[in-house]
């Protein structure tokens, strides 16, 4: 199943005899060895030698070192140097603080800095609410973690978190226009956690927590959400369920089913999977049953975890009991927030007809969708190279972008559930079908229709704002609000 | 002596009428009104009025309304909008967050995202010192405040304090390429101050604390220079000691005086001031006399302040006492970081020829430059309106940038000496006189000349670094490194 790709990709400067032979010598070694080529540039030439530039994408990183390796053994041919492009891009790392004011002379400084910010800072000690059209409060929003569930690597610490972290505020940046830090966290305490947001908080218009283990995810969540007058989302669990039930609306409009009729099977009962049945529950959905490593959750289990008990008691009216299989038995929709290879062909066969399966762990699915396609009707994943890729990256740019511009102190189900459908609806009808359920994340539609949507799902909840400026000494026409 | 200043530059958007005599007559009032106008646009010409944009510099905010109602009270005159610059300037925030790293195709997502991120995260969670060079650790530094002692505005609090630390970020890159991000915290408790810095300080290669007040400042700084394993610098204290001792080793050549022959008086033993006196030791003065709002310094005074304290026993050799009159009586330099008017004519009369006055409070300094110059014969202040103007922004971007670059564990006083010196010697000795001892802000020589001084500084100190990668995963040419 794996193929080469570009998530290991090299370049390899290597010289060469000056042969007819030697392009299609080095090619070939390449080709044997299993790589796929992607460039081929003759950087230098001499009576003697040549000097290539050759891009390959390999398997692993092992497989890059085999490659090279094929390489230096051919006759006369000498590698000179090995750049691993993904390790290039992230050389002194990929985000950066930029001036949005110019400095260049002395009233630019004034104006910017000093004297002239003093009166800045002097209206905001006077009118804190206006930190948020004065500062980058106006657009940052906070990406924090504690290193403890990084992608498929686990708890690997702060440090090691920041790549993944850059790369949120990276897309934060290219999708939506909103700034987002990294706020990587050298604790793992609940408390600590709770109380370093606390104090950091006055920057941001908002916080995205990121990659911190279930089950201290949702108290550390549920505490800030108290405390802080800005949004907090963890986008572990509402990324995944906002695009999970925008994916599920065009799956069923596809199959012509009504949510209310459907019985939906959750596998997983992590910051997902939980996630995912909480805003599920708002659809009103037949029935859900949630499945996680000891099979159905029920409350005749005896489950002393929070979290599973809350479930237990809101989910499987009828009580069902024993494995997944027994719970995917005629379910109109398998959910999967778990790990590899727990469901089979079989399992899909028994579900109902027109059968709607997202298997979602990453980056092995539940099922191979190649399998679950002969009987599901509609097979989702979170893979790029499988169609309908469910990716967080549809929402949480949008999701900020609208939170940030209706200046919200909170994010709730509504403002939620709209971004989930302004998703969904991204996708024209003409275009719908089982193959494409979600826009792709490239698609410059989605963001601004999801920001659109938060936005007036978050004024519509809002207390009236006054409209005279109350206490404020902004000077008279500042009624001026940035667009992002 | 206040002059209309960019600091309060207004637009005013009118409409007048279409006379010969309009815009003498809007000119003329705005001069009568003490306004200097900067700029004067006509946006719209109709057959019965005009539409102008003028911009002016007025004295303060207050004034800039009167301005604006004598215009309003012109005959057939209506003002539309006015808009203040500095508040423009600062609507949405002066920083933001870019990516450095294409993101236009999904091959771009699996090097700067996932897949390809995990590999570059494993690397790290082997080797944390990679942290170094494959995130923004290279080139990051936090702007950290409780908000306590803003500029002379006092103690504001964290959201106020916004603009300040977002313009020293602008200042961080514009001067220096380094990326700094504000961190404002919601409380002014030591120990939650250093704890808060030490959580969030994965992400950073520097601490750069700012208007945070004395004395907690001392403990803080303190107190996190022992726990992280990267430098701590507090602006307030070094970067104006830096810049300060700059000054004077070229003031000191103008007037052909060593400083082993020369009594030093420090006015003012707050932040600033102490830093000015410890790292001034260094240069082993003929005396250093600190006076504070209580007087001279000295041993007998039974101070309790253990910073107090440190400095009696360690100034003041021949135990003088009284007032700061006594303390400058045959003085060779003055340094004031204290207050308006302490210092008199007389004052400086008394000290020894060819006197040498810092007076450096902020916005009025401890003596009318114009009367210091009547006796000194070097005469420096804090202010942009007079020659030999003392500004951190000489010390701070260099001094990171060097740091950063030396992947620096910690600030020394070596390092905050090879700074001063450079800024010194980034004055051509041809150009040196009485009224240029400092460099502009905007000379771009200054930042690299820090920098450089401070990288070589820094490098001396440290300890050998292993020249094998030792059980660092990253691919075989990996050394390369980038410069800002």
């Amino acid at each position: 199943m794996p193929v080469p790709g570009p998530g290991y990709s090299i370049t390899v400067r290597v010289e060469a005899p000056p042969s007819t032979t030697a392009a299609g010598d080095l090619t070939s070694a390449i080709g044997r060895a299993g790589g796929v080529i992607t460039a081929f540039d003759v950087v230098e030439s001499h009576a003697d030698r040549i000097v290539v530039d050759i891009t390959c994408n390999a398997l692993s990183a092992d497989h890059a070192g085999e490659v090279t390796e094929v390489l230096e053994a051919l006759p006369g041919v000498r590698v000179r140097k090995v750049s691993d492009r993904t390790f290039l891009v992230h050389l002194g790392g990929k985000i950066e603080v930029n001036s949005r004011v110019a400095l260049a002379n002395r009233d630019d400084l004034s104006r910017a800095y000093t004297p002239g910010v003093a009166r800045v800072c002097t209206a905001i000690a006077e009118n804190p609410d206006d930190a948020r059209r004065l500062t980058v409060k106006r657009n940052a929003v906070a990406v924090v973690t504690d290193g403890s569930a990084v992608l498929g690597l686990g708890n690997i610490g702060p440090e090691a978190s920041m790549p993944v972290m850059e790369g949120k505020a990276a897309l934060f940046k290219k999708f939506a226009g909103v700034n987002a830090w990294p706020v990587c966290l050298d604790t793992q305490d609940t408390e600590e956690i709770i109380r370093a947001v606390e104090l950091i908080a006055p920057v941001y218009g908002g916080i995205n927590l990121e990659d911190i283990a279930a089950p201290r995810c949702f108290e550390i969540e549920a505490r800030l959400r108290e405390k802080l007058n800005i949004p907090v989302f963890h986008d572990d669990q509402h990324g995944t369920a906002i695009v999970v039930l925008g994916a599920l609306r065009n799956a069923l409009r596809v199959v012509e089913k009504d949510i209310t009729d459907c019985r939906v099977v959750v596998c997983g009962v992590g910051a997902a999977g939980s996630a995912i049945i909480r805003l599920l529950q708002n659809k009103k959905p037949a029935d859900i049953i949630a499945v996680d490593i000891n099979g159905i959750v029920h409350t005749g289990r005896g489950d002393t975890d929070e979290n599973l008990q809350n479930i237990a008691a809101t989910t499987n009216a009828e009580g069902r009991t024993g494995t997944l299989s027994d719970a995917v038995r005629d379910a109109d929709v398998f959910i999967g927030v778990s790990a590899p290879n727990l469901l089979s062909a079989d399992d899909v066969a028994s579900m109902n007809s027109d059968a709607i399966v997202f298997a979602l762990a990453n980056p092995d699915p539940e099922i191979d969708p190649l399998e679950a396609q002969q009987h599901a009707s509609i097979v989702a994943t979170g893979r790029s190279d499988y169609p309908n890729q469910i990716n967080n990256v549809l929402a949480f740019p949008g999701v900020f972008r609208g939170l940030l511009d209706a200046h919200a102190h909170e994010i709730t189900d509504d403002m939620m559930l709209a971004a989930s459908n302004a998703i969904a609806d991204v996708v024209d009808p003409e275009r719908l079908n089982a193959s494409f359920i979600v826009p792709s994340v490239f698609d410059n539609a989605v963001a601004p229709a999801v920001a659109d949507a938060v936005k007036k799902a978050a004024l519509a909840t809002k207390p009236a704002e006054p409209t005279s400026r109350g206490g404020s000494s902004l000077p008279w026409s500042m009624a001026e609000d940035l667009d992002f």
